[in-house]
C-alpha cells in the first residue's frame, strides 16, 4: 500500500520541528510540493531546508503546477472548493504517476495542518474518487497561532474562559458573540482598527529571520502597526501576520 | 541574569518534542517540578524521560510542594487564582533558592503554554512581587488539540469559518454563539451528550500508549465514549480528554 504523510512543520522556525515530524521526513521516498507558484519564499526556503537536511539522500522531490485561484472572489467558499478540487485532481496525478507501492510520500504543511489548511480535505477528495488508493497519517505541527502566544508571552485563553480563532473576514462582520478572546488569522483588511477597546498581540512572520511583533491598546497601537503592515508587505511583496485580539478585564 | 524557559513538550507523545524544546532542555541547568503532586502519570514519566535523554549531564532537578487546590470549588476564578498565587510563592521559593546568576532554569509544561495552562501567569506574577529577577522565554508545543486533529485526521475549523476552544463547564451552559465547530477540554461531566445532533471526535490520553479515540454523530456513539471514559478512568485512575464538536453542514 501506498502511504502519504501530510507532515506539519511549524510557522516558520526551522527548529519548529518536532522529532515525528524529522523522522517522517527522513522515511520518505517523495515529496509532492503543490504550492511552487502561490507560496511566499519564507515556505519555499523552510521547505527545502528541512528535506535537504532531514531527507533521505535518495528521496525524490516531485511538483505539481498549482492550479491559478481567484484572491478576491465573490463566492468564496465555492471558489476555495473549485481550487481544492482542481488541486487533488491535480495531486492525483502525481501520486498515481510517481508514488509506487510500498512508497511513503509527503506533503509538508506549514504551521500545523488543522488550522486553514486544505490538504487533508484534498486528500480525501482523491480517496473518495477511488481512482487511487493510499493510506494517509497526519503529523501535528507548532502552528502560527502557538508561536505567536510564545513571543508575545501570553495564554490565548484567560482562565476557564473560551478563545475563538476566526479570519480577518469574519472579524470585519464585528466581534464574534460570546468571547472576549479572539485569535484572527487571514486578515488581509486590519479588521482590528474597528475595535478601539480591546488590546492587541500582533505578529508577521512570527518565528522568522523578518518577525515583526507589536502589542497594546488598540486605539494606541493600530495606526503604528497599519504602517508597519504596508511598509512590510512592501518590502516583501507578502505579508503573513496573525494577533490576538483581547477585551481588557472590567475592573 | 538568571532566564527562566518555559517549554512545550507536545501532549503526549515523546517525539512531539520540538528541536527548539530539545535544544532548551539540553542548555538548561536546573529543570523545576512543580505539580509533582497533581501531575498524572503520564505527565511524570514523559517529563522525566525528556529530561533523561536530552538534559545536561549536570543539570539539576528540584521539587516545590504543589499546593493544595479545590477541585470543585463554587468560586472557580477565585479559587484558580488563589492557587497560582501560593504556586507562585513556591516557585520564587525555589528560583531565588536554586537558579544563580547566569543560569537557566526551565519548567517543561505539557501540551502549549498558550492552552489553559498557568506557568505564564505564574512567572509574571513573581516578577510583579519584585523580589526575584529574571528574564524568560517561552517556547511553544504541539498542544492537545493539535494532537487530536491529527489522530482524527481533520481541520479543526471548516473553510473560512472560526473554530472556538473552550472548558466542559462552558459547554455545559449551551452551546456557544456563532460557531458550528467547539474544541472542549477540561471536561469532567460530559457536556458533549446534551448535543445529540452533533457529530465528536472523541480523544483520550491522546499520543500516549493508552490513546482511546472515537467519533460518530453522538446521538449514536455517546454512550459508548460515555462507557469507554468511564471504564479507562477507573483503570487509570485520572482521565485526559479533549473532543471536537461539529455541527454537522445543513444540505
Ligand atoms: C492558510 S493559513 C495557514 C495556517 C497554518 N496552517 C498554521 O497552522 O499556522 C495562513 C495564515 O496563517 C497565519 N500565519 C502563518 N504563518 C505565520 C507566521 N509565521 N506569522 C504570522 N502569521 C502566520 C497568517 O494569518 C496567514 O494568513
Ligand atoms: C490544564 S489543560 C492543559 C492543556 C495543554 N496546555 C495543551 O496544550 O494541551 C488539560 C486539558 O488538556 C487536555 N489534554 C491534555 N493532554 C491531552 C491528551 N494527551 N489527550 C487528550 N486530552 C488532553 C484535556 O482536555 C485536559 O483536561
Amino acid at each position: 500500500m501506498r502511504k502519504i504523510c501530510v507532515v506539519g512543520i511549524g510557522a516558520g522556525d526551522p527548529d519548529h520541528l518536532t522529532l515525528q515530524a524529522a523522522k517522517a521526513i527522513g522515511r520518505t521516498h517523495v515529496f509532492f510540493l503543490l504550492d511552487k507558484g502561490e507560496a511566499k519564499a519564507s515556505l519555499i526556503e523552510l521547505r527545502e531546508g528541512l528535506i535537504r537536511h532531514y531527507g533521505h539522500p535518495h528521496k525524490r522531490i516531485v511538483e505539481g503546477r498549482d492550479p491559478d485561484r481567484d484572491r478576491t472572489p465573490a463566492d468564496y467558499t465555492g471558489t476555495v472548493a473549485d481550487w481544492r478540487h482542481r488541486r487533488s485532481l491535480v495531486l492525483e496525478e502525481l501520486i498515481t504517476e510517481h508514488l509506487k507501492d510500498d512508497e511513503i510520500g509527503s506533503i509538508l504543511v506549514w504551521g500545523d495542518p488543522s488550522l486553514y489548511d486544505s490538504t487533508i480535505a484534498i486528500l480525501e477528495e482523491i480517496l473518495q474518487r477511488g481512482a487511487v488508493e493510499f493510506e494517509y497519517e497526519v503529523i501535528p505541527g507548532i502552528s502560527s497561532v502557538s508561536a505567536l502566544a510564545a513571543k508575545h508571552r501570553i495564554g490565548l485563553n484567560r482562565v476557564g474562559r473560551p478563545v475563538q480563532i476566526t479570519t480577518g473576514r469574519r472579524l470585519a462582520e464585528g466581534w464574534p458573540e460570546g468571547v472576549d478572546d479572539v485569535v484572527v488569522m487571514l486578515d488581509a483588511q486590519q479588521a482590528f482598527t474597528a475595535h478601539p477597546d480591546a488590546d492587541i498581540y500582533w505578529g508577521a512572520y512570527v518565528s522568522t529571520a523578518d518577525e515583526l511583533l507589536d502589542a497594546g491598546r488598540v486605539s494606541e497601537v493600530a495606526e503604528r502597526i497599519v504602517e508597519t503592515r504596508t511598509e512590510a508587505r512592501e518590502r516583501h511583496g507578502w505579508i503573513m501576520d496573525t494577533y490576538l485580539l483581547r477585551r481588557p478585564e472590567v475592573e
